[in-house]
């Protein structure tokens, strides 16, 4: 070790393994895990959803109890006493105490001097403190990449804060399919993963608690939704079942388990609900999603999208909703493609043709580092508006910023030297042929659909894109390269992080919670593998325009 | 240390502590531990109880389920597809998987080839097994001093095996006050008695399960009955306030919590029921005895008692059902008494005069060691008939046998050197005295019960005497030192362990276990010491006769 090393990093440091990257020579093939946190700009995360009003139920309810103590003239048991005070002062029939407050119940009613919060969820007392005491909720969207954490008021139904942070299980795979992968074959990495979904909604609740001065265990309710992988990840179900056709979710309805079985800092007998999960490939945050949008009571024909590495789509018709979900591939999370990157601060996101000069637009206006998800498709609707990307997804000749390589072509987005960058950022023919397979699973998605329902393009009224990708799209973009069938602009609607919004109704109102049920229950799903028209379709929907 | 220690012990029993008591000398005070699986002779357990006749209507049941797997034409999630066909072939209504289970259900139904066992209790499941599989249940008499385990199987409501062992807690003190004190001073104390009842079921299980070649995850319910500070103990409660007047319980209604939670080693997910609690010192193990005894429904007048270190005694008239509870003390249970010992083998259980001489029995014809609390009791009767002791409990000089050291004076029931002892077994003046205060309060707690329904003694039909110590009890003798008033000897009814024929009752009828919680509701507790003639009818009942 070099004296450079030393200087730099402390005892305990080189002890764990750290070493400077700048002093260190590997000498043979490695991997270079690069831990999300350590990302100079962090990602754009999103968790602004719809507003929508929603009368505030909640399943979990905090009442102030004052009771006379035991005497000789009154023997009742502490629990009676409790249950009939609730009783009768608050026409609460509570029948059960959480196995959690059982071992305090008697300690806690005498050093709280007989004058508690009793805090009730359905016939079961969860918890027992002063009064009064804050009564919080937490609903929680579980990306594969991205984890979005609202903290809400439970009695008046207000959002308080919100937070969006990377899933640390990015570490392990970018995709679900590899996460799924691992964990079906290493006991170890299975239990890793659901440490980290666990360990990061934590982490979510400590920081968003801090801003309202409140402590984790004054979340009482807790709301998760996620697609059906990070549901199984995050309750410690196993994948297998997933990863091998026809790829049936282990739990499809929805389930109820204490914080404290579930690892969360919150409350320890407060409950977790998970809203159910579809099918294999279509989770509770779809469900929250069409929820959350309301497009489940859209008249006409409507299409729900949330767009990702797979990407769900529920078409809407007469009462009647009906899903399929494509493998849209990482593409417009910036992955496989050559100059690709997340939506951070210096990522291009938008492009346009201005004469022959291709103008770009970088998040946070810094200096262009890569592009994103919105930023690739912008470049191909443009390159193939400006007729230099032909029908087939060919890079043609027709620029001077085409280059080729042989016999594989590229389009130069910023060159060297421009903005001190010491390498250009290019798209590639291969980049191309990404967007095309994934953009072609989505239009087949909708295709599928509205053949199965006996529509054409044409009967689309409406069309809700969901989701952080979803939302910087530009629908212009999607419609010129074929992602989406050519409509009126404002059939498109973006709204956001609508499955965070999901989330929130089903925690605030027991009546929402109902309706996500009836929601997933009128859902059917089709398998697109199972269709005979899926690859023919597939292949008609590769072609750009 | 000495050779002769190192030869006869290993060398980890000397490092775990281990010395041989003749070669140590005691250098100050010190207490001397007797672990009660050291003594040379077992306790006589009473596990039989009475033969009841009850429909088994069991809260658990096993299906036999065959499951089509998963294709691309049905694409249900595990659960649905097995709820569902829970629905269609038994007309079960399973809506929810326990913890436990979901973690394997998905591999365990492949692994059993769609073919299972399913276990459901009301709509959870609690267990998947390859079918068939047996459907055990357990019922635990957990008394302060002894233990006694039903193996009951619960589609037939047959009783399979029965096993009676001592509390380890014993260790701790002989009676209840001794151990809330200790439980309520110190934590680790409290964690350790609760560790005890624990491991003592577990060890109960173990030993019955291999008895029927059965596995104690085999054990799907378990009902648990004891005095309110053994249910506390058991389940990790407080027992502060069990201590401090007015002794009231921290939970008096019946609880159920999962044998994981409780600690046992049945099936993880199977539940532990406990009855309810009547007060501070009327456990669900009386609420069982009333139960088993079938006496709630007695016409007439009936007592129902169950004699220990604490009496709990239940007047029934006309449909209402009133209870006490009384320190008896330990006498009974031959503590407290000079040459007082446990009913084990040796111990002296009955004495009669023929002429002048005492003749005595033993437990299993031995040699003599002490005297059992039926013993001691006899002895009593006879002294006080024979004209020895009078109605004040002093030991006259009348009788060859009797000894006076200096003003205190003892009568020898067995002189050293008769059947090769090396010293008398005697009773004395302050064993008699012990025996007047242990009577005195049972007799107080009849003559208060009456009292409070406007009866008198002649008014009695039946007495129902439960228990261990009340089984081996002579009635004449009771009657005439005057714990019990004078009454035809067929009013009295001796039935064993009532509170485990009880406990059986509510493992095996879910109608029978709404009943127990029915009968602690109509119990009306009185508690002695806040009525106004407790002392004066206490100071009289100390008399003999």
């Amino acid at each position: 070790m070099n004296t450079v090393t030393r200087n730099f990093l402390s005892r305990e440091e080189l002890h764990q393994g750290y070493r400077l990257a700048c002093r260190t020579y590997p000498r043979s093939d490695l991997i270079i895990h690069v831990p999300p946190e350590s990302l100079s700009t962090s990602q754009r995360v999103q968790i602004e959803g719809i507003r929508v009003e929603v009368q505030p139920e909640p399943l979990v309810q905090a009442y102030e109890v004052r009771l006379s103590p035991p005497s000789l003239l009154d023997l009742r048991a502490d629990d009676t006493r409790l249950f009939e005070e609730l009783k009768q002062s608050h026409q609460v029939d509570c029948s059960c105490i959480a196995n959690g407050v059982l071992p305090e119940l008697s300690t806690k009613l005498r050093s709280l001097d007989w004058h508690i919060s009793a805090i009730i969820r359905g016939s079961e007392l969860i918890s027992i403190k002063g009064w009064p005491s804050p009564q919080l909720g937490l609903a929680v969207d579980l990306g594969t990449t991205k984890v979005a954490g609202y903290l809400v008021d439970l009695e008046t139904g207000r959002s308080l804060k919100a937070k969006g942070v990377m899933n640390p299980q990015v570490a392990h795979g970018e995709d679900v399919i590899t996460r799924i992968d691992l964990a079906r074959r290493n006991g170890a990495d299975a239990r890793l993963m659901r440490k980290m979904a666990v360990e990061v909604i934590n982490e979510l609740i400590a920081d968003l608690v801090s801003q309202v001065d409140a402590s984790p265990e004054d979340i009482l309710e807790t709301v998760v939704v996620g697609n059906t992988a990070m549901h199984h990840l995050f309750l410690g179900l196993p994948v297998g079942q997933l990863a091998r056709a026809p790829h049936v979710p282990g739990v499809g309805r929805a389930m109820e388990l204490k914080a404290r079985e579930a690892g969360l800092s919150a409350s320890p007998d407060g409950y977790v609900h998970l809203p159910p999960n579809i099918a294999g490939f279509v989770g509770s945050d779809h469900v929250a999603m069409i929820q959350g949008t309301g497009v489940f009571k859209a008249g006409g024909v409507a299409l729900a999208l949330d767009i990702g590495t797979n990407t769900e789509i529920c078409l809407i018709h007469e009462g009647k909703m009906t899903c399929v979900s494509c493998a849209s591939g990482p593409a417009f999370e910036g992955a496989h493609i050559a100059c690709g990157m997340r939506a951070a601060d210096g990522a291009i996101e938008h492009m346009r043709f201005v004469g022959q000069s291709l103008q770009y637009f970088t998040i946070g206006n810094q200096e262009p580092v890569g592009i994103c998800g919105s930023g690739i498709l912008d470049a191909i609707a443009q390159l193939y508006l400006a007729g230099i990307v032909d029908k087939g997804g060919r890079i043609l000749n027709d620029h001077p910023n085409v280059r080729s390589l042989g016999r594989v072509r590229e389009f130069v987005i910023v060159e060297a030297g421009e903005c001190g960058r010491e390498s250009d950022i290019i798209l590639t023919q291969k980049d191309v042929r990404e967007v095309q397979l994934a953009k072609a699973a989505i239009r087949t998605g909708i295709k599928m659909l509205l053949e199965k329902n006996g529509l054409s393009e044409y009967d689309i009224d409406q069309v809700i894109v969901a989701g952080a990708f979803g939302s910087y799209l530009d629908m212009e973009s999607a419609m010129a390269i074929g992602m989406f069938p050519r409509l009126p602009l404002d059939r498109f609607h973006q709204v956001g992080n609508a499955a965070g919004t999901g989330a929130k109704m089903s925690l605030i109102s027991r009546t929402k919670r109902v309706e996500a049920q009836r929601i997933a229950h009128q859902i059917r799903y089709i398998e697109l593998a199972g269709e005979p028209n899926f690859k023919k379709t597939f292949l008609e929907a590769t072609a750009i325009g």
